[in-house]
């Protein structure tokens, strides 16, 4: 039977300003990436979130970021290396705290935002991330692009590397995801995104944007949690991958 | 033969900004209070201070305050209690994260500042950092001033309690500490700091700042790090200790 | 004609997060309460909210706060009067700026949140804002509470002050605030709070929690911005004013 | 008679953290670049600063930054157009207050740090900057690199523009600054600073790192202050231009 894991970004709030609907997501998602305060995310809503995805049988991952809340992690910073290893191991350990009194560990690292698309090419902070998981833990799996610079050099450290695809974003032909603001950027139509999803996970195949036909094998499938319509929209991912016969499982146990 | 502990502050810098000679501090201290990040300290000062620490064989506490750069902690928050609660965890979790790299474990904690002060009295704040910590380790000691609501709640919830005194703080003779501001709440002189510091451990004994005697038992003493010549005082301070006969060592193991 | 201000605050979300509808408040409002980036609102979101309000010839106020993201400006600070006078002559000097681009000024101040809340008592706290207040502009209103230190030694001072009532809280038989949390201490039954806003301009009469009548000369009329329904209520409060008789109007001039 | 201005950063502190001495560099300098709050500066410091500057008779320009505290404006950041306008604008805004409070105004804008650096060939910054200072005061000096983007569109858009050399800094052939951390790049020798300081406003030239020579015209020399010896240096530098006959005045008045 084929298994995919669905991961979606939840406790991405701050202080008094709420993101999503982190409770709604928990119970869809079979993998959460948790803000960690650096780009969103405080140590109430960290505990908070940590608690209900345990209940909930999620397995919770640490979602890294720039130190960057104005700009909520979305803007490069060109940070040291050794600086960025510090700040990312950091992030795991305090999100570790709150999944261990929650009863569980944090089972994987995903960066956030910028950093994850910095990633792609960026071999220096890549290197810096990657140190950072792996002095946490080497055997911490790490969730990303295919091809990345990210899940090469973890690939290369030891780290098991789990790639993902956007079940609402276009691809080009090339594999890389159309830039935001480009039209068609971003699917909306519940239908195609749900169809896409079962397309890639079932036939391994996903069509590009210029009509040509990509080879995908995705482990992991991420939603978005964000936008309106994002819990429907994931609720609907769920539904039919499962009614095409597809087993939802986190890749790593919570 | 007589043993007390010496502690300090040490990691609270913060960027490109310094605060006193940690490095210094390192060879006087046998533990200290690493500041977590809400009032000073960031993860890469975070990681460097528990990594000389662990080198000397100094003991890590994690020196716990307010969220409140701009204040250094020094100004007390109306922090709700979950909240304050969810704060404290989140700074144990990250220092324990960079202690474990080192080799060591965070061993103590001590509160910073004005989150210090008020939880000599205010129950519900103290109530919210003992169950932080409560909830991160039931048997990790905590450090504070005797008759303290921190000390008293945290021995109600079993936490093992370390009573302290300042070294170069005048007293009052009901055992509270002059308020800094007042005259002579702060002693500067290194003669007379040094041999207060024998009399309290060896002798028991301080003379309070209307000439009345108190008893004192102090399991540690505190020197400050941040102030000009902070690391002569405090090597004098040990320097006379030992000269005295008694053996410095960290209530907890490094 | 009776005339009578509605104020509301706007501007405050941050970043990524945002907060209330700034925009349709735009429209309802006769004075704008805009968060200048302390406990709130971005340089980005204070152009563009001063931007909309000359637009809507709206005037803007300075919503200045406690600097506090994570808290929202909602918890005490113990800040020293010098710091505080700094802080809050500093968040009026930034939005004057934004106000001045968009043709208009900062018409008049008015704290947010715990610093609003303490400045009922606190003289010390008053007194360093009203100095900002008055080095800033020595003829430029103040906003707020009757009875409190806040428009007491804003007007000992000098400054024209402007006694405000909340449409939506509860009162005491003595004129204070029902604390938040307390049962009944929000009304949000809209025909209630509508009613309740024509009774207090109209009649200068307000019934508190325990049935006593008291007697009110609110100039101006709070409206919050950032609950569900917000908007709404607004809009019913403005109807039901019109609808009496009175004319909607700011007390300062955009 | 020759003259040139003498310009340094001041008030780069941050609530408890100190940097460098602003009162000693405030009787060396005849410009000061005053930190606004976004990598350095807090409310409380811009106003000292202000007020020693205007008692001393030092022109006050606006080092703005980005909004990068723990990396004190030294890693680039990414930011988009619209929000470095806001946030140069909001920067200059808040200091033009103080100024204010002092008896004078903000008279010039320099960057500091990464986005000095970025908008020597970023076109994209260096415009949000140049519209930033344009739209507060379209007279409004601007100071920096010649041949910078910075100063090319501030020229083009009709700021009136300031070119500065480095004291302490080496060149390379091509007139740029050789980059921290490469050998040479920082001078220490005070006798070579000065020396070098004269040769360029005196005689127009200065000496390159591969020894050949460069024409150079500043109209202000900037001299660190954060670093030891930084106001002994700056003093140096001012002497020997006075013994040779140079005379030290603001290129605006205070």
């Amino acid at each position: 039977m084929t298994t995919v894991d669905l991961n979606g970004d939840v406790g991405e709030g701050f202080g008094h300003w709420a993101l999503g609907d982190d409770d709604a997501m928990l119970e869809v998602l079979t993998s959460a990436n948790v803000a960690c305060g650096f780009h969103g995310g405080d140590p109430r809503t960290m505990r908070r979130v940590c608690a209900v995805a345990a209940d909930n049988g999620v397995t919770i991952g640490a979602q890294v970021g720039y130190r960057d809340l104005v700009g909520f992690g979305r803007r490069f910073i060109d940070v040291a290396s050794e600086e960025l290893t510090a700040d990312v191991f950091f992030q795991i350990a305090a999100l570790d705290g709150f999944a261990q009194l929650a009863g569980t560990r944090v089972r994987y690292v995903k960066p956030h935002g910028a950093l994850y698309n910095a990633m792609f090419a960026n071999a220096s902070q890549a290197a810096a991330v990657v140190e950072a998981v792996r002095s946490w833990d080497p055997a911490m799996p790490v969730l990303g692009l295919p091809d990345s610079q990210w899940l090469r050099q973890a690939s290369a450290a030891g780290l098991p590397t789990v790639s993902e695809a956007f079940v609402d974003r276009a691809y080009t032909s090339s594999g890389t995801l159309v830039r935001r603001g480009e039209p068609g950027a971003v699917l909306l139509d519940p239908d195609e995104v749900a169809a896409r999803s079962v397309e890639m996970v079932v036939n391994g195949r996903l069509v590009a944007d210029d009509g040509s036909t990509l080879s995908v094998v995705p482990q992991s499938l991420c939603v978005h949690g964000d936008t309106p319509g994002a819990v429907e929209l994931a609720r609907r991912v769920r539904t039919a991958l499962r009614d095409s016969g597809v087993d939802l499982q986190p890749f790593a146990k919570p």
